[in-house]
């Protein structure tokens, strides 16, 4: 009998030592202490505290993630934009009038700073080019293909290796206490679902992003959605919230982005009753990553950073921050 | 030692007991023994077992199920109808015009089929001039509050009671199994979200539905979403793969319907690759439900039927299948 007690203590010895490493071990290893770190754990810590008035039952722990330059870098430009211009010179046989039909024309050439310059209008009018005509099945190979082997013109890695180590584990931490995490990002929905299980943990049913229209045929008896050179949604700025509250149904408590195309995102995750986490990463580092703000063509903040300023919401500063930027640097 | 090895044999048998019994217990106790139970069971046990060669991973266990008619009753109209109707007549003293415009003046004179008679169109026409013209939060109360009171015509229930029981057990023992339940109806995405997570255990990120355009707007620096007059998406026939594939971005493995309305959504989930479920509810109870298919002009099963009778999905016959149909019948 004696022994049986022994044993007994022994045990629940060995699991207050295992619960209590478990709560001592730092869930976000690189990020470097300081104001930011700290909002985002005693958020958590609050919102997952059954004695808090605070307290947040699991069904409505949402948080929301842009992807451009919130998850992974956006410079030189959007990384979609690459597999835009890929496309386009894989498609250019087919196009001979692209040779000089602008803004393919400049693509063509190399020129990407032309092909830009013409703004959200000319991006979407090689988006639609590009992205309709298939499948859905067969779009999602060709994205497929595409992120397994392209690299960036600088750093010359995958573009999925140049995510955000600190995010991911933001992304584990929230996930970890009970959140569902999503993504709200301007870029294609269909394109980020290939890799977002895979790279984020995010599942595609937890994507949300800008589209085209989709349309359901039968083919030779088998069933097929086929992709519209027509414009679905933007999702964007006032799309933001539109968007959420459309796949989501409910307002997040959470909110992470980095560019003013957030603004009404986390405007919209601040206005609900409770506490709430509005975060800005504000990109500071010009040698690990990019620095660039309030005057930048891509990932522009200007009135959000105003706004994370005035009313006190989180602003992670990269450099001080984060110990590193992508996970490769951890080798 | 000797007692502490019989100690853990006998923690080990009571272990197995216990085990064992979970895996005896019927998981569809409102389901009489027969050709669709065993399909549901032969389905879920299949796809889970990971020595199968149909397994599949815990994330890609989708599965999809029409509101009307298949969670809850649909006669004699779609319940969200007679929510339409009590709107028009709590609007009319500030639409002076419905008394004599059709079809408004029909309703408000309480002639619902004649209400009816313009189809689609004329319940289109209804649900713009009810749905819209508030903020996304002003709309969930006002749901909220008529489905706590609406009481069914034939029955004095109110509507969330009447819900199928069997159904209610199919959602569950699919969760129990890790699959993700989501809803993909005909009936209005805020409509149903009100009261899914309550009633069915489904969250409203897991709503599929018909939906109106929403407008981001500061009101006195508060963020709200405008419910506005203008069409979003119908989330019916052709558009159900369309819908399933912009929410959830994967083609589910098992599908529930019971109408022409939901056999588009069938084909896209029977065309996918592996083990598939397709089921077709067929109404044939005219005692403790309603009994229709070719011929009605709500529901109509018609097409549908001769299709799963080709293709050997299964169907459920409500009178024959189903023990009870309505939890309050179990009391």
């Amino acid at each position: 009998m004696k022994q049986t007690i022994l044993k007994t203590l022994w045990l629940v010895a060995l699991l207050m030592i295992v619960t209590t490493n478990i709560s001592w071990a730092d869930p976000l290893p690189s990020w470097n202490a300081g104001p930011a770190k700290n909002a985002i754990i005693e958020f958590v810590a609050t919102v997952t505290n059954p004695d808090s008035p605070d307290f947040v039952p699991e069904s409505e722990r949402i948080a929301v993630f842009d992807n451009d330059g919130c998850l992974w870098s956006e410079q030189p430009m959007y990384f979609q934009a690459f597999f835009i211009f890929d496309r386009i010179k894989q498609l250019a046989p087919q196009h001979p009038e692209w040779t000089t039909k602008e803004p393919f024309a400049s693509v063509l050439k190399g020129d990407m700073k032309s092909a830009l310059s013409g703004g959200e209008h000319a991006l979407i009018e090689m988006a639609m080019a590009t992205h309709a005509g298939t499948t859905t099945e067969e779009f999602d190979k060709l994205v497929t293909d595409w992120i397994a082997t392209a690299r960036h013109p600088k750093t010359g890695r995958l573009y999925t290796e140049m995510v955000f180590q600190p995010m991911l584990e933001v992304l584990a931490y929230l996930r970890a206490n009970g959140f569902k995490t999503f993504i709200v990002s301007g870029g294609g929905i269909e394109f980020m679902r290939v890799f977002s299980e895979k790279v984020y943990g995010i599942p595609p049913e937890q994507v949300i992003g800008s589209s085209i229209r989709t349309k359901f045929e039968l083919r030779e008896g088998k069933p097929v959605l086929v992709r519209l050179p027509e414009l679905n949604f933007i999702d964007d700025r006032e799309g933001k919230p539109v968007g959420i509250n459309q796949h989501i149904g409910r307002r997040p408590i959470a909110a992470f982005g980095n560019s003013d195309g957030d603004l009404q995102m986390l405007q919209w995750t601040a206005a609900g009753d409770g506490k709430r986490l509005m975060v800005y990463i504000h990109h500071t580092d010009p040698e690990r990553e990019w620095a660039y703000d309030r005057e930048s063509s891509i990932g522009r903040l200007d009135k959000g950073l105003d706004e994370a300023l005035a009313d006190n919401w989180t602003v992670v500063d990269m450099k001080n921050d984060w110990k590193i930027i992508y996970p490769f640097e951890d080798n």
